[in-house]
């Protein structure tokens, strides 16, 4: 029986860092796996620290210096993530979330899978709060928080020869005196040969005194995954449309367009149904259902789900957002209303899971299209025509 | 016959990167001309690259990190730019361009070139755009825009040993999702041995949707071409102050004031006379007739020419901007309301060329006066005692 | 006699940079001290620039790169400074100021002493300044300014073999076109063997036109100094209650509290007696009176002091703070309408000294005890029981 193997490239606390690393299947111990760790050069990608991982099909990188995103993958062949109008991956100290009106997130748009809080997530806005002296103030929130343009302090490779499981592990702080103070530890580890990989995240509130934790993953998917007539797969309790827009298109929610000059963005809301240990997933399929990407995660880990077409023209970001979260991306004071704010007590910690999966046959992709109808059945889908106070503001 | 050769120092789509480089004459097959690429070390400019380019009696340096700004020059042994009270060149990130309410663009500046937009210059403030939503909302612009602030994500160096020339190519890129999608494309280009230096400046639409642009170039002089009794030379159509400020300047608006401690900056915006291939130059001399340097452009290109009046103190920056735009620096919405933003559709692209020229001797001075006075035959010079609604908000 | 030792690790105007230095006893020509100069690397700290001095007893380090902070010292194995929510020191790229409302600074805040100005200290909030075209402007002031955040462009060791001391100087600039214009020059110095460092701050106003000063040094400690029955030791005149929540605690105003969950922060403005040479002293001891840290400075430099009492959970910051300055940290208007904030005339210096020294034995506590008994002998103590309003706005 071999042992677990660790490779520490971050740990501020103890001065270890480590620039560059390459790591073959020898050192791992897994075959089929690497593990190169670099640090990319010019542009706004100068810098940023990349963590590649590959497994015999699938490959995909993570973001050390962008909260541990996960930029993008390759599987088989097929790229996985999107064409963002950016030359990403864009280091955080380009973005200036303040800009446009708290919408500066924007510019370091690029990923896969992009965490969205952990104070807060949703579009930019007002929000109340009590101070360090106790009075009740007002802060500007900004687009999708903070945590996707901060570091990891400690960054960890870890490989178990047994399990044939390789892992990158990263620590990232958001916090700051008398600021909201969470930790992100979060693991993202694949196995030699498999179609998937796995992201466990776990936060923890650092301070003495309850925090408040929103936390919402934005995968992202293009070609050649997203295209003409598309579908999104999800067995479905509830949805409704965000808002005028969204009921435009809520005849074809579950299909997509070509990519569509001057598109305006979709949004739905979703309540989807669980299996009996909390188990759900969606996907997305081609329309020759030869292809798809599938996200598995907890309904009692990440209750809500959203939806989010963007099918614009290729040059302008032609993309769909697939977002699991613990609550829905509005703005944190109607979410702490409906109550879909998580309350953190001194040193607890919330955890979360996140599969993402590729098929790359029809066998899969009818694989999962069954196990999606086989939750939905017994399940009546409701489809509100128009939004619905319990998810948007009306 | 030889062909013209290529260094590509960044191109983060094919990871390539050189931090430095140094081409000799026999590298570049230029008899007399340089080229050195630097990453700079220490205070604001830790991190900044810098391309160096000399031609026997010319040099100037290049700021790809910079949104390819010309940082400084020197023609034997004069230099050309200005001193600012900064000790640049100043890595955008110590530019937070929202602070002391839009004006952060300041902390940056202190190139002898630089570019103002693209989606926007002039003053801060207000403007009303169409969101990613179809909405109307309101964003904040800041000083100047945003491309002096942003880096190259391709650099190249060309030597055409035929035409003994010398470029520096480079592309930035302003584009985010949701956000205007700019390229911005320049060639810096000078020939062994020449007096000059010309931009070539290329912007290209990106998205498939249309995109406003404004352009401005802040050409900026101080000693030892700027000084008491310094001149501006220019043919005028018409010419109005911005303000009550500048109105009381407007008897010696070509004239040059030495340092003058607490003097306050002075703004004109010209109409200038173009040749019948709408080429046109300004000047700014000295008062001994012996050194000057000379701007020249389309008209068609860069309609709008504004002179910038700063001759405050040495240590409060001495200085004069000479500005060729396809707009006056005023707030967007005015220039929008007087048709003077440009409107770029989908892929289309807007070129412009600059071209900088220094004189060093009387007889080189007298030809450019000679050939401004030319220009000026048989034009009557409109000089506006007062602000004018098509010049200036009133 | 052995001469001055002087090694320059950045001069931007001479293009000197040295990344790493290691200076030993023989370097400096001074028994028991070294000098260690490195870049960090890795999460916030990346590219943070580090010096650490040594000298016997007392290690101390400093942060070219956060305006010349002095992040953390160490005394006989007891460490001087506190332990924030962050794990620094913090690039100022990670610092957005303008962020939750001006208080981004807090962000960067981990260090024992850092400087709050130049232009500007105290709590977030509008200011009234006239502008580069003599204007009535309004401005957004963030917590506490800028120098915290700026690096310096001139960083020199210096080594005195003949009394033994060893000095840290370095140079920042707070200085842009239209913005204020000043310059601090500071040496931190200690002695082989000796339980203090020095801080010698001069600040200049580099532009021809008066400039406004105000410099606060926000001295900070936590464990072992802090603890349940600490005292703040000072020679008092007056001293007044900020606030409702500094009234509440105004019974045990020199007294601590061990760290408390939940504890909301005080502060209390002072002011203090002064010897004939305008000398005062203030320390902070532990309960059983066997360690304490002291600080030295005129009362002509530094009139103003205040005492921030945050005996928060430890995970929250357990920290006091100690803080002469030349203002009390209000809003700078405040400060400005009270005849609190300079005015420096063009080319004026300002001169202040700090000295930080340690006590770790009952003696040495003692007699800097009778030190401030000394000089309150002779002097009422007026403790105000509510807020003052020549100290603070009611």
């Amino acid at each position: 029986m071999s042992a677990t193997k660790t490779w520490i490239l971050t740990n501020v606390d103890k001065n270890i860092w480590k620039e560059n690393l390459f790591l073959g299947h020898d050192d791992l111990g897994v075959a089929d796996c690497t593990v190169a760790k670099t640090r990319l050069e010019g542009g706004v990608r100068d810098g940023v620290d990349l963590v590649e991982v590959t497994n015999a099909d699938l490959s995909f990188s993570v973001l050390p210096t962008r909260g541990m995103s996960l930029w993008k993958g390759f599987y088989r062949g097929f790229p996985i993530g999107w064409e963002s109008p950016i030359k990403g991956p864009v280091h955080p100290h380009w973005v200036d979330e303040l800009d446009r009106g708290g919408l500066g997130w924007l510019k370091g748009f690029d990923e896969c899978i992009v965490r969205c809080g952990l104070d807060s997530n949703g579009g930019p806005g007002e929000d109340i709060i009590i101070d360090n002296n106790g009075n009740s103030t007002s802060v500007n929130l900004t687009l999708h928080g903070k945590i996707a343009n901060l570091p990891a302090h400690y960054l960890e490779i870890k490989a178990d020869p047994e399990s044939s499981t390789v892992s990158v592990l990263g620590e990232v702080d958001e916090s700051a005196l008398f600021l909201p103070g969470l930790r992100l530890r979060s693991t993202i580890s694949t196995t030699a040969g498999s179609n998937r990989l796995r992201i466990e995240d776990e936060i923890i509130n650092l301070k003495a005194t309850p925090s408040e934790l929103e936390l919402l993953y934005h995968c992202n998917f293009g070609q050649p995954f997203l295209g003409a007539r598309s579908k999104l797969l999800a067995p479905i309790l509830e949805v409704a449309p965000r808002d005028a827009r969204a009921v435009q298109g809520i005849q074809q929610i579950n299909t997509y367009l070509p990519p569509t000059k001057g598109y305006v963005e979709q949004v739905y809301f979703y309540d989807l149904v669980e299996d009996s240990s909390n188990q759900t997933l969606v996907a997305l399929r081609n329309a020759s259902k030869d292809r798809g990407v599938v996200l598995r995660f907890s309904k009692k880990e990440l209750p809500y789900f959203t939806q989010w077409k963007n099918t614009s023209a290729l040059s302008d970001g032609y993309v769909t957002g697939l977002e699991p979260g613990t609550n829905y991306p509005n703005l944190k004071r109607f979410e702490r209303e409906k109550n879909r704010v998580i309350r953190l007590e001194p040193g607890q910690s919330y955890h979360c899971q996140l599969t993402l999966e590729i098929c790359t046959s029809r066998k899969e992709v009818e694989a999962i299209e069954k196990e999606i109808d086989c939750l939905q059945s017994g399940y009546r889908m409701t489809i509100h025509q128009s939004p619905q106070p319990k998810y948007t503001p009306i």
